[in-house]
């Protein structure tokens, strides 16, 4: 212990030795792309903002719409088998140390094996790279991906945090849209004239957030080919694997392999209900050695070795977590979001102020399309009063670049959540503009 | 399911299409900044080459001392205590879901708590920023620093991801030396020399990695004076805090921060024994709100929030681990590492080919100085054949832009250590170069 009577003087005599004069202290302007990528996760801010406008003195419970999580609801607590996992990964001291290179050789294979399951063919465990979560995924791809001048094509709605590491690499990116009249299927068309000879890469979001809509067969063959067309690479953000409860089965772009190099970005963190546990993977599916061969596998190797890793107690217990859950424990998951999502779409169908385009069938969002109100300026406003009023907080769509829309989840105990769409109806009723003004 | 006997006709079809010729892959050029930061953790791929230099007939155990993971050997088990904690998180079902902001809260606040401890003052909370181990502390404040023209002045010897993180993030770093014929104190001249008006920051590494020197409160004084003088912040990289064996007490820089504004980097990683756990934090000691004022604390959490979380688990773990871990976990694990630091000073010592210039007090390593010897080129050479002719691995310093020196971990199991520290002896007579040639 160096804090002794004596060291207490000396300190003091150090401190009294600056009392001269200021400092012209040297650092501090804040790095322009720092900024630039802070501009595009305007979400947080916002939802944030809208919590701070609801009224303490409202006695009923806040129900929360707004962001997609829903572990706290016992009914979404995850897998025994997988607590299990990581307690027994603890106690056998054996994942302590510095996990090696891209993760733990038996968790690579554990998850080539499990997206196995899913394809035509046998990833190896080579081709997976385990990530901190799939957000750490998609900071590895966009970083890979900024070589001078390139651009990659990015979903509009979307999740802001592609934008925003785009910006922080110094990455062009640009929007395609995704069709709400056509169950959100991306613009093919769009997207072939956004790109030009810099463009590398395109990212869908399938089972999709923040649209509940899930891709068929034939529309992610469509985009396999477009991508072919346009010689870049999809990246596949599949953080919603298998959450589907609709009538379109989840397919894996993976499938489409032999038409476009395929980049898949995934985790446990939904199907599992963990997304703490910061446990995601890179997947390349990619038969004829493109990748490779272009040095992206090389690129995300590098980058993945300067960055984090995630927890070795959770990477030991990734072969567990994947054999030991009952596939019981997701059909029941399944089950409870298939009747959040049917409650959700019916109860917002009776408001006639609002309109849902299509039925939610993956992930745990809904767009919600809003017309005018009384006294309600836009989408952040009708949020902001929603909270006030109703002690219900949903996510502005200006967050998402898409004007006064709204997002909402239903990942959301059901009484809970029917509670808060009954307090919607009657805070839409209650601003509803007068037919005949 | 999708994959039916349908889906699978209809995929060989879709793969049919696309044999009509080759594509022309858009994507594929390196980033530049990307091979630049490669090329700074030489050190990886030289260890990888020394490893794969093994004679894999050599019965006898392979004694690895070029990294410092020590959670191997049964001696420096991580504390039950920590390992009860996190089993106790996940067991409570309330850290799955996403961590909040720069931490949990109660993290953060048993973290201040823990740090506040050893110093003159009270940390709170908001003074804290949990990372995802101290290697993602360093990344952020690579990050955060590298604003147009700026530089860093880095120790050499040093830890090379901080020159990794620099090159990737454009942050343009000057080396300043550590003294080894003055125990390793920083080169106050040198660095003062090596300043300039752009410069913003100094790192020091304490108790230091790579040569095991612990600094003195006098010297610290002393970096901070200069930090001062200079108007630059000092990053203080405490990750081996309190892994000191020796007669120098630990002292935190941020006793100073009355002279220069100080950031901490630190984590559970080297005093509890769990680097893969991944739990680090950024801590400021900065009492006239410098960082603050400058918006560096800003720039740190716009950051942080685009960037990975530590393990929620792990993160509601920490409160009890620090509160729950007795002091004679830690005594116990420095017993043993007093026994290994002396074990090897002396048996190297006695080795009169090679120069330890100081006996090590603290971290786990220690820095040997090598003269010529027969038929050994260099420092890589002289691994190579150390790990062929005696299967014992060590680092050489060329990793750490110190050519013909070497690097030893003392953090193993006693007796390991001994045979391959006699090893090493056996190798230096052998190849011992005859005095009059």
């Amino acid at each position: 212990m160096w804090r002794t009577a004596n060291t207490r003087t000396r300190l003091a005599s150090c401190s009294g030795a600056m009392d001269g004069g200021e400092v012209a202290w040297r650092f501090g302007a804040a790095k322009p792309e720092l900024a630039a990528a802070s501009a595009q996760i305007k979400m947080r801010a916002l939802v944030a903002r809208i919590y701070g406008c609801l009224d303490k003195s409202d006695p009923r419970p806040v129900v929360p719409l707004a962001s997609g999580d829903p572990t706290p609801f016992p009914c979404f607590r995850t897998s025994p088998a997988a607590e299990q996992a990581v307690t027994a990964a603890v106690a056998s001291g054996k994942h302590n140390g510095y996990p090696s290179g891209t993760g733990v050789a038996e968790a690579c294979s554990a998850v080539a094996t499990y997206l196995s399951r899913y394809l035509p063919y046998e990833l190896s465990a080579d081709d997976v790279v385990l990530t901190a979560g799939c957000n750490h995924g998609i900071e590895i791809m966009m970083a890979v991906l900024a070589t001078p001048g390139s651009n990659v094509l990015l979903p509009r709605p979307g999740y802001p945090l592609y934008e925003a590491r785009a910006a922080l690499s110094g990455l062009e990116f640009r929007h395609y849209d995704l069709l709400p009249e056509k169950g959100w299927e991306v613009d093919v068309s769009g997207v072939e004239a956004l790109a030009d000879d810099n463009t590398v890469a395109m990212v869908i979001v399938n089972p999709n957030n923040p649209s509940g809509a899930v891709y068929s067969f034939h529309h992610l063959a469509e985009i396999a080919e477009t991508a072919r067309k346009l010689g870049i690479m999809v990246i596949s953000d599949e953080i919603y694997e298998h959450f589907v409860f609709g009538s379109k089965p989840f397919v894996p772009m993976g499938v489409f392999r032999e038409i476009a190099p395929v980049v898949t970005l995934g985790g446990i963190s939904k199907r599992w209900m963990v997304p703490g546990w910061k446990l995601g993977w890179i997947a390349m599916t990619d038969p004829k050695g493109v990748l490779r061969e272009k040095k992206i596998l090389d690129s995300i190797i590098i980058y993945r070795g300067i960055s984090v890793d995630p927890a070795a107690i959770v990477q030991g217990a990734v072969p567990q977590i994947i054999a030991n859950t009952e596939e019981t424990f997701f059909t029941n998951v399944m089950k409870v979001m298939r009747e959040t999502a049917e409650m959700c779409y019916q109860k917002l169908k009776a408001i006639k102020w609002v309109t849902c385009h299509h039925k939610p069938e993956g992930s745990m969002f809904v767009m919600l399309d809003m017309s005018c109100f009384d006294g309600i300026d836009d989408d952040i406003d009708f949020c902001c009063k929603l909270a006030k009023e109703e002690s219900v907080v949903i996510s502005p769509g200006s967050g998402l670049n898409m004007e006064n829309w709204l997002r909402i989840t239903f990942a959301v105990d059901p009484p809970l959540l029917e509670d808060g769409l009954e307090r919607v109806a009657s805070f839409c009723i209650r601003h509803a503009k007068p037919i005949m003004n």
